[in-house]
């Protein structure tokens, strides 16, 4: 008998793609140019020279050498240029064996938490949350218990988080900067973050702490903000990474978890995201993006082109009298809807061809989420329709 | 608390991987030229030309679109271009719609796992079997029962398969080319094993029938044998496949899973792989070798090597008196242990620094297997050794 959960999970649209599918149906009606996505997180800013010369150059070595399968965790030589990017920028010893290289942000989230939880557990999120995380706590056997953020800075709200855990919280997924907010987690956040769970963890079996996990694909993608190392404020902190958005290569699929060396009990964590990665059935990175991620490790990441997008965006959302969260990192521009129901705020401004997410897929209502990873030109173009959208409610009132 | 069976999954040494690093040291201490590896089935023979042609064709389009995020099934080209493949040489009617790009073999496997069967099923495999079969079962939440292959030809026994059937039995994993034996199961065999499958399907709902996974990474691996379609001869067939033999493409991590048109129900079966391809962690197959695959979708793999290392390896170890079964696919020759012992016997033949696998890994006992994917020198030069090792238990007999 087919597996009805597999099913429903595979059958159910989700509302980000269903979005997606209507302005593709959209652009061929009416013209790519006069519709105005905003619904994905597509990076817009190509890959950097770098990959495709690293790419290049690996095509010279033995096939076997470039094409063949590497060790389940990574390259030895990959791992050990990830471990030392991590310490020229953190101030870190870490080495190569504390890396596990894995098939991208997706298969990094669901080796860890394949490896750190049981059914049954709790795992908390911080709602507005990335929806994928709901799907992937229950498929290890867990709840997915929502904390809401701070409703204004969306910040995360330590005391809600502190309510939110019972004995049967196994982690909690931080994703900073965040999506969809764009918030960047403070330095100080975090460390009232790490004293309750240090305070919940003196009631517990030192074998049994909650873990944190940092799902980070974003921080390289930031406007001045500082991006705290959380494995240095909260010592049971795993860390998942993945280059989609740094270096633009989504549909290459290459990441990895970071269990530090500072982890009481690492010796213990990384043999089970390595047990989890192979019976998920990951059984390495792909090997030639393992070459580009050595040789690319410290690229830049082209955020200027963002910044002026949404410089662009949230300047004139503002001046149309839009409220939003000022964000300080990733490409999400998180706006509060112009009426309580977010989701027919968001057909409505279908009428002028603009396509948002509304803010009900990440666990909260009232607000509507924009990838502003689009063309600068996108951005102009949809100005007017920002505006008239406005007026129409204006109007309303 | 971490996962004690994914800690068990990540400390467990596989033997393989333990004769493998056995060899690495020796090689260190001894020259790589005197000792004779074959524990692994990592393809010797280099990716075709086009392989690389295609890649950096591929560089010259806009990074987004070869870098960029795919629809989770796959680019609707590339699906389309491995159906009309298979049509080309199987006289079949599929559409893109029918495949499913996977992460490789092990996802093309553990999706479908995952997808077709509910906690407390069994799965039949034919012993001996690839040991991460049993890993992948277990990880659904089923029990693995071995069902033993004929003990001469290796073929399907399909007396033993009807045995091991039950009214919890989800599915049976075939996998031919054959590894660890490298039998081809023959047509007449499939046509029984369809034969009972269907008998044991009418006792049961239409809605729940027993689903036969054909695992093909060896398909094009052939030595004149002919590997018949099995989607042809039983209508609930899921065909599992991957590049990473016939396109030597192994640590790239690229195959497909196949739910054939032809299947009742195949509109349930393929939103349940998506399902279970989104909830383990894959978003998409790596994109880049997306491509790759639509370009070099009939390009044939090169059998030539591997039939020289065949002749030359079986002809020596059945002059020096080692019973093998004669291999019709695949690049591995399962040969009888000279005692009863299998792991004793490849013990002593470390000595002569020959490294075979066992047949104790792949369920049963009394046999070892050579993966003949090394280079023609290494077949060469171990022969002495395989004659001394012969020479030694015909000195003791």
């Amino acid at each position: 008998m087919i597996n009805e959960t597999m099913y429903a999970r595979g059958a159910e649209s989700s509302i980000i793609r269903e979005i997606f599918s209507y302005g593709l149906e959209r652009k061929a009606q009416i013209g790519a140019e006069n519709v105005f996505d905003f619904s994905l997180g597509n990076p817009s800013v190509p890959a950097p020279a770098a990959v495709n010369d690293s790419i290049k150059r690996s095509l010279e070595l033995p096939s076997e050498q470039v094409h063949g399968y590497t060790p389940a965790p990574g390259l030895p030589a990959c791992r050990a240029a990830v471990a030392e990017s991590l310490n020229r920028r953190f101030s870190t010893s870490y080495e190569g064996k504390d890396v596990f290289m894995t098939v991208g942000a997706a298969a990094s989230l669901t080796c860890t938490l394949t490896a750190i939880t049981n059914p049954g557990d709790e795992v908390v999120v911080i709602a507005p949350y990335f929806p994928e995380y709901r799907v992937w706590i229950e498929k290890a056997g867990c709840t997915c218990v929502e904390a809401l953020a701070n409703e204004e800075t969306f910040q995360i709200n330590v005391d809600n988080v502190q309510r939110a855990i019972t004995n049967k919280t196994a982690a909690i997924i931080i994703d900073s900067p965040n999506n969809p907010t764009g918030a960047v987690y403070t330095q100080d956040a975090l460390e009232r973050l790490a004293d309750i769970l240090r305070e919940e963890n003196k009631k517990r079996d030192p074998q049994n702490p909650i873990y944190l996990i940092s799902d980070e694909p974003y921080r390289e993608i930031v406007y001045g903000a500082e991006v705290p190392w959380v494995p240095a404020l909260y010592e049971h902190t795993i860390v998942c990474y993945s280059y989609s958005k740094s270096l633009s290569l989504p549909g290459e699929r290459v990441g990895w978890v970071l269990v530090p060396n500072t982890m009481p009990r690492a010796e213990r964590v990384m043999p089970a995201v390595a047990g989890a990665a192979r019976t998920l059935g990951f059984v390495c990175a792909p090997a030639l993006f393992q070459r580009v991620v050595m040789d690319c490790i410290d690229e830049p990441s082209d955020v200027d082109a963002y910044a002026r997008n949404r410089e662009a965006l949230a300047g004139a959302l503002g001046e149309y009298g839009y409220t939003y969260v000022e964000p300080d990192g990733a490409f999400y521009l998180w706006v509060k809807a112009l009426e309580p129901d977010a989701e027919a705020f968001c057909e409505r401004a279908k009428k002028y061809e603009l396509l948002a997410v509304p803010s009900n897929s990440f666990g909260v209502p009232g607000w509507f989420r924009l990838g502003y990873c689009v063309s600068y030109e996108t951005i102009q173009n949809s100005l007017p329709a920002w505006r008239a959208l406005a007026e129409e409610y204006l109007a309303v009132k």
